[in-house]
């Protein structure tokens, strides 16, 4: 089986690592960096962290090289993910991609150019150390679906959880993956965007009597939003905030790291895909509209 | 006639240096910075920008110098308004204290000091340089009436008037203040914390698709609460916002600054005072709320 991740920042090294550790998996990388290709193909990726892994994918920046593949794992930042799929599509022809990347939407953007598409959620977490070394920060599970609008077959979609779960990378394939891709996206829209208008570390910002008020708030309108499609959600999000303060006190949400180091955020995948499927479901999301709208005028902040 | 500026940041200064040019007014500071009050005493108090004005006030900082006044003239930020007050009441047993501070609030807390209130909003701004020297940015109007619960008299703010229009700082006595006051406080509301929490200034802000959608519902929500209070505003805020990009469109709103230098904000007397007065009044102001709860928890992020 061939397996192609599409993109290997934190979160594609993790799962490329993994799978490169297989025998009987052929794992591709595709990246736009030269520099984390070339040392991953001269010197195999390491992860080290919560647990050690030094393996040998293939790497490389050039989309023609990459053979006919039977899975892909898209892992890009949600900006990214349309120029990285549609440069890599051919090699999906007769495959399923899946997204494992934050918030909503991507699968729509990845079912633009593919035929058939897994919807994905992945806990884990890390960041990149150098090129071909990645801090591997945080473990967990991933779950993955079929795309119901356009979707690969539930046995396509066991055969990837399976061979993700055996390489180390604890995968549950459901029929409808929409409950744990909601309950995260929802914690994180609460999380992320409030902390990085705040610059408050997480559990620090969840204790703050006022800054819980408005994550309160963003957390009702996106359950709000969930039960208008019909999601039913694994986990109340509420609660995942709760059971997070004291193990996150201090953890600065991806987001706040990208605000500090003056880059785009997920912003439009997180709160911002809670207000359109809110529009086209005709619930009201003003505060998920206030966190959007803020983060994007801090993004254009850094260009004025 | 005697007249005490409390607290001679930039506004107060501006107030203190145009009275003390009457040769009719005794014109006095209170300020707890012992470097601006001994320039002052030393060098006389000079205004540099807009116009150039210099002229010798009395400025101290132990309130038991200060000599019974016939009005006082608040210009401390709004979190300071209690303290400064409370050390000065017995110089206004028989006098009348007007609020020219940004924001809503102020008056009710003078009020709990002192007999006699005057309501008041002023426009001209700038920023103490160094000690005894101020740059005046913005020259504008005044507006000032009685404070409704507990007032001056008419004759009382109209000679309050008379006496800084004569000084330079042109001032309006009106019977009901409340309108310049709330038009203003929203005006505020929208443009102050939604440039502090993108970072972006004023026009920038105004101009900018997203965040303008969060300004505008700040504005609509302060307007829901003015028109509760039954107070008639002089100028609609939207059309003041709409006639202020292009003049101010790299303009950092006084809040913004503070929060680029870490410093306590005015949030409470803007957003923070319309959603304390929504709620009294079973208005709704969840995007006023909102920007409250997040420069609050900005603010917390500086202390962790």
């Amino acid at each position: 089986m061939r397996i192609g991740i599409i993109g290997s920042g934190a979160v594609g090294s993790l799962f490329a690592a993994h799978l490169a550790g297989l025998d009987d998996i052929e794992t591709w990388i595709y990246d736009v960096s030269h520099a984390h290709v070339d040392a991953i193909n001269a010197n195999g990726l390491r992860l080290t962290g919560v647990g050690e892994v030094h393996s040998r994918p293939r790497a490389t920046t050039d989309p023609g090289e990459l053979p006919a593949l039977d899975f892909g794992i898209v892992a890009t930042k949600g900006m990214h993910t349309g120029s990285a799929i549609a440069a890599t599509a051919a090699a999906f022809a007769d495959g399923a991609v899946c997204s494992v990347q934050n918030g909503i939407g991507n699968e729509e953007v990845i079912a633009e150019h593919v035929p058939r598409v897994i919807r994905g959620t992945t806990f884990p977490a890390g960041r990149v150390l150098e090129p071909g070394v990645v801090q591997w920060d945080t473990a967990g599970k991933t779950w993955i679906g079929p795309f119901e609008p356009q979707p690969a077959t539930m046995e396509q979609v066991e055969a990837l959880a399976e061979a993700l779960t055996r390489s180390g990378m604890e995968t549950l394939a459901l029929a409808d993956a929409r409950g744990a891709q909601w309950t995260k996206l929802i914690f994180n829209a609460a999380s992320n965007a409030l902390c990085s208008l705040t610059r408050m570390p997480h559990g620090r910002a969840a204790r703050h009597e006022h800054v819980r008020w408005v994550m309160d708030g963003v957390i009702a309108e996106g359950k709000a939003v969930a039960d208008a499609l019909g999601v039913e959600m694994d986990q109340d999000p509420a609660d995942l905030l709760e059971g997070s303060i004291e193990v996150a006190l201090d953890h600065k949400p991806s987001m706040l790291q990208d605000v500090l180091a003056e880059r785009p955020t997920e912003i439009d995948q997180l709160n911002g895909g809670i207000v359109r499927f809110g529009e086209d479901h005709g619930i009201d999301t003003p505060l998920n509209r206030a966190a959007w709208s803020l983060v994007k005028g801090l993004e254009a902040s850094w260009t004025l």
